[in-house]
């Protein structure tokens, strides 16, 4: 097997985690032991550029069962597990990625996965996409079509696609219901709180705890605080959003007036600037700032440098700003992802039913008779159908169906009346 | 004034009752301020077939308010308030209602108020609009456009729109967030619980309640019975749906397992025999089961008679149902929306975004350059926002806007990387 | 049968609602039941003077079936179901209890069922102890004991007992756990929010609700108005308990500061004045205010009215109070417990623990094998678990038992070091 | 300073973690201040032996700031943290303690703070006294009293006392609400599912999680993971809590048969054997197991390993238990507390309040005029509600206080009637 990995001698320990992230992918284990059998993916070479991590690892072996030629680099040079890297590569998966890889062993290695001639890529941002498009155009008629796990990611795609510069088809795997109905609710819901509760050893029962943003991500974040004892506080720009979270319970107002109330803030919107100067200019001393939005611009950071006159760091990731007036502000993991920064990201659990959709939707490639036409797709429906299905069926949950008769009526509503 | 109500000397108590509702409808009561002022609507007709309820009652005097000739007839036999319809006279508006008047009376009435020759229609179930197409088809040149409020009426319009029979414009108002979040929502469930409630006075905390559809009322029926204490399990179709149930941490299973262990079953899917023979065979002695569904076809009322020996009213709206086997099974409402038959509807906090959203959309017809094509059409977005806006200000909660560089991030994503 | 009714022609409606309410007290039946096969209390004459209502019809019927010869007046003059009376006279019960009874009668009715010479008597506000007491002293001797269902009357009792005037010793029911613990948290908070929204129709999602007072009362009703949506406001006097309010995520405040938030307000602490002119003075517009606890006496309404211009009833139970500046509060149920005014009281599910607690207090009292010496005394702790195990029975749930290591593992504790 | 510490070098960081638990300790800090002032402790000899970390830290600096003359060791040899340790040694406390410290070197740390010959004594498990009573009698009658932070001292002391052999007075600061109402409850429920999320990054939505007991930290347990989305059953053998639980809405059933429903299972009881051999037998393949009661006896790990052929570690703290039939049962941190093995025990804001009792309790011993006769004292209700008052005050609550006129009516509540 080719690769580049840390150290060969990390993949004893890398498989045991990789199994327990495993039991907690029942999902993508059913799927995986159906291509086992079925090997539908059979010589199918597929180039995946993802965070290398336990639960991605998942999803090669189950690509790999299936028949597939899969092959694996890094998405984030700062993301890599490097025992799972390693483990890979002892489970005959070309592995390519390095914890802390500088940026040119970064685009070395999509070099490398590249070079072995997928006809599928699977993207978490864009960049083997990226890269194919701007440096190995030669290459791209013989890719049948790719995935992209990312909002981020499928934004850029999209734009490519009305440029008209989109040369062959991607499915917009984050879109999916089954995706980010959960994956950005209850996962970074939980994983959020966790990051900080790790961070600060706080009490959250009692506290007033602000949320920039009432998305997916913001609801569930503002479910689970308040499901610890906080007294939760919603900040938003969209009222109908804003209207959601009072009928819910939760208080709302302007950033400005919750900057003087809160204990914890967190932001969760996808825009910048969401805690910027005059906000820092009225907390509470001892205020703790966090962020979980996907890039680090939500807490402006110049704002509240000016205002500082030290800092320190006064635990893991938890650094003090002391402010000109003397009040400390204490800023987490320097307004990166908090989650992913301070605790282990989302649950492997959460990352089975997106994983489920990745590979549901490189079968579904797979079997497409003709080529599809350059563009973004949405997972099909069936597929997001099944991951619920099987979600439910690993967990012991068996549903209702719906009867012929029921059926029938629902196809002639108007005789109801 | 042309009029026909059951009495009209019942006016005064109806206006104290327009009043308490209006109190509570503070959305509609600064459109109706601002109409007052501006008179968009002078001089349009406008035929509005609705519940004549307290509630229904703001919003014809909005319109009013804002110069329209409005008149208003009954869009069910049962439902009209019959001192809000004598009240409404009063206040000079042509009403036709009688509440348990017959079929021929209602449709006399609808035609009454089409006889005023309307420029807008606005409907509830879309019987306007039916009558329209049938029977005065002359008429339908002069109508400029209708709005509809229920989730039936708008099947049926486009289903009239796909078969290129609609010859007029609707507004779709029933589909619009700030009436279809919030009512089905918030309204349902709450009215739901409190229907059974005024029926039974059962205590809720530690019973087994089993709710049938997991959409929107479905959800607003699970928070809210959670929130008084009860063991909610949640029956599904849909395998996405139930598993979000799930995660809310709901238990989840078909409902023949359900029917064994519910003390309280409630019906709400939009389709039929949720709860059928199969289910009474095994239902506890003394389950309550009751539908707040929009048709009474969700408990099928024919498995359960023909299981049964005898029966007898123990409350108003509870018919217990002994069963050849002994047991007792109690049905609420005799399986109609047991939100309106045992308690008072949506209450108006709701209803005023509702119709807040009915009459901006009139306002919004009536300021069209040009004729609009016959089809059904959305609720401005604009419009959804400012019904949000408002209520969020009559409510005194403010809530932030955009920086211009936060517009700016936004509309050039791809520098966040 | 002796008896004193308003008309006997209501037995039948009276017996179908006894039933209805038996059917939710699963406890009191299964007392009953045995009580029928053992006759614990053959002969003993009880004297009851109670709320004569369908959930003590059962009650009243248990201790029949147990053997006793039983009589029943009225604890209230206005709380009578004149159908339940006339009901209780048909199954032989003597009863005297007429619904708007005036003082005099009132009193003669306690009369009544003293003349019937009982050996046991059952007080809810300690009017049968009183009477007997200050009049007839010469019976006293022939008194075994009594019970006592409220706090108001077990307050009385230990005043009497420390004075040393009291006579005969007395159960306190009212403070086993099995009865406060459940009745003053589940009934109150739920049937408190019932009789507000029957009064009024609001929606609570989204309501500043105000809660004077976080005892058990207190408690069911915040918990009970979040699980509806409402933002919760909580007052105290007690540090302890506000602290308790502030962990489980409430916000506490002053009444003078909570007084301009509040959408609703709702006082349940035992004391006078919780709401007094300066509360009224500043509250918003359209503000509406309730009480649940014991007397009238929590809302000042004196206050209120020095401040009013004007009143009328804007719906049942909904007094408006046009204030001198403009503003309107509503007073509801002219500020006594409006569970009880403006709803059906506690459900039939709680008073089932109550009044099995009174049921096998008599027949603990029935089998003393001398006599009691007069003071007051806690139900046994034997009594509150048997209730609380036939309750968890009668629901379907088992629990655990300790095994004879456990048994011993607690009773050496020092060993676990 | 005489001291015997890990490494000196230490003090600086172990500066910065008590600085950051002092920010969250703002009564044990506005006690400090008041101290500092006014001396209360002057030249008090107070010999502590308690768990060495950053909460202690602040007390002991407290304790200083009163003009106590302190000196610490600590109460477990595991427990210390030796930069903690090093920086109190800084601050001019003579402290004893190092992490893994062998048995002889632990009695011998307690023999060096009772060598300086202490006034008073602080005890987290009562070894200082008990160390008094049986090696050094001869200094007893120098003890003005001592303090008791824990439930298993307390009962030893108790025990101690009914047997008379108690020769100085002791507080049961564990006893008194501020303590066991917060710290068991908020703390133990946030803390225990921090540890099992550290160990395990399950995601908590949608699980089956078991809580054995339904005391304090069973409630605070089942709250919390009830907010996380879980499905919380809960085992008991007491009725009336149990019949709590269910009208919380929990599922409430015997062990046995929550054996085969649960993925993660968790013990908070007090005694033994709450999972053994029968429950294992039953769980699911890859049922998580813990632990957070006091000792390490709720799981029974004989039974577990009896059925057991191969054991491995599959994370930290997490070991697989591969069963004879080959499923797996996963326990964590071998059973033991596993809020302290995984994550960090209670946070500092629930310490806060537990510490100012014990700080407030060494004041009010000081001030005593006479002494004490040997027994078990609770702490003084005023000292319990200063600690409230002081928490909320810090937390920036007001609360109510009683008019003159609410005073007087609650003292003569008979006249309410």
């Amino acid at each position: 097997v080719d690769f580049d990995v840390k150290d060969q001698s990390l993949a004893a320990r890398g498989k045991v985690r990789i199994e327990w992230a495993g039991a907690h992918m029942p999902v993508l284990a059913a799927i995986r032991d159906r291509f086992a059998k079925e090997k539908p993916l059979d010589g199918l070479r597929v180039a995946a550029c993802l965070h290398v991590t336990t639960e991605t690892a998942n999803l090669m072996l189950a690509l790999q069962a299936g028949g597939a030629d899969v092959s694996l680099c890094a998405s984030n040079p700062l993301s890599t597990q490097d025992d799972t890297a390693a483990a890979l590569v002892e489970y005959g998966i070309p592995t390519f990625a390095i914890k802390g890889e500088d940026n040119d062993t970064y685009y070395k290695h999509i070099d490398c996965v590249l070079d072995r001639d997928p006809a599928i890529t699977m993207d978490d941002g864009a960049d083997l996409v990226s890269v194919l498009h701007k440096q190995r155009v030669e290459q791209m008629s013989r890719i049948v079509a790719g995935t992209e796990e990312t909002t981020t990611g499928v934004i850029r795609l999209r734009q490519m696609a009305a440029d008209n510069v989109l040369k062959f088809p991607i499915v917009a795997v984050n879109d999916t219901p089954t995706k980010h109905l959960f994956d950005n609710r209850y996962g970074t819901g939980q994983s959020t709180l966790d990051g900080i509760t790790r961070a600060t050893n706080i009490l959250w029962a009692g506290q007033h705890v602000v949320i920039g943003g009432y998305g997916y991500g913001g609801r569930g974040l503002a479910s689970r605080a308040r499901g610890l004892g906080a007294q939760v506080i919603v900040t938003e720009v969209d009222p109908v959003k804003a209207l959601e979270a009072v009928m819910e319970g939760f208080r709302v107002m302007p950033m400005i007036d919750a900057a003087r109330i809160g204990d914890v803030f967190i932001t969760v919107t996808g825009d910048k600037d969401i805690l910027r100067r005059e906000h820092f200019e009225v907390m509470k001393d001892g205020a703790i700032v966090a962020n979980t939005g996907h890039f680090d611009v939500e807490i402006n950071k110049d704002d509240l440098r000016a205002l500082t006159t030290e800092t320190r760091e006064v635990r893991d990731h938890v650094v003090e700003y002391l402010l000109e007036d003397g009040r400390k502000v204490y800023l987490l993991a320097d307004g990166r992802l908090v989650n992913l920064a301070a605790a282990e990201g989302h649950p492997a659990a959460v990352m089975d039913m997106s994983f489920a959709d990745q590979a549901l939707t490189v079968e579904w490639l797979a079997k497409q008779a003709g080529p599809l036409k350059p563009a973004v797709y949405d997972v099909p429906e069936d597929i997001d159908r099944e991951v619920a299905r099987l979600k439910l069926q690993t967990m012991g949950v068996a549903i209702d169906e719906l009867t012929p008769e029921q059926v029938r009526y629902l196809g002639s509503w108007q005789e109801g009346t």
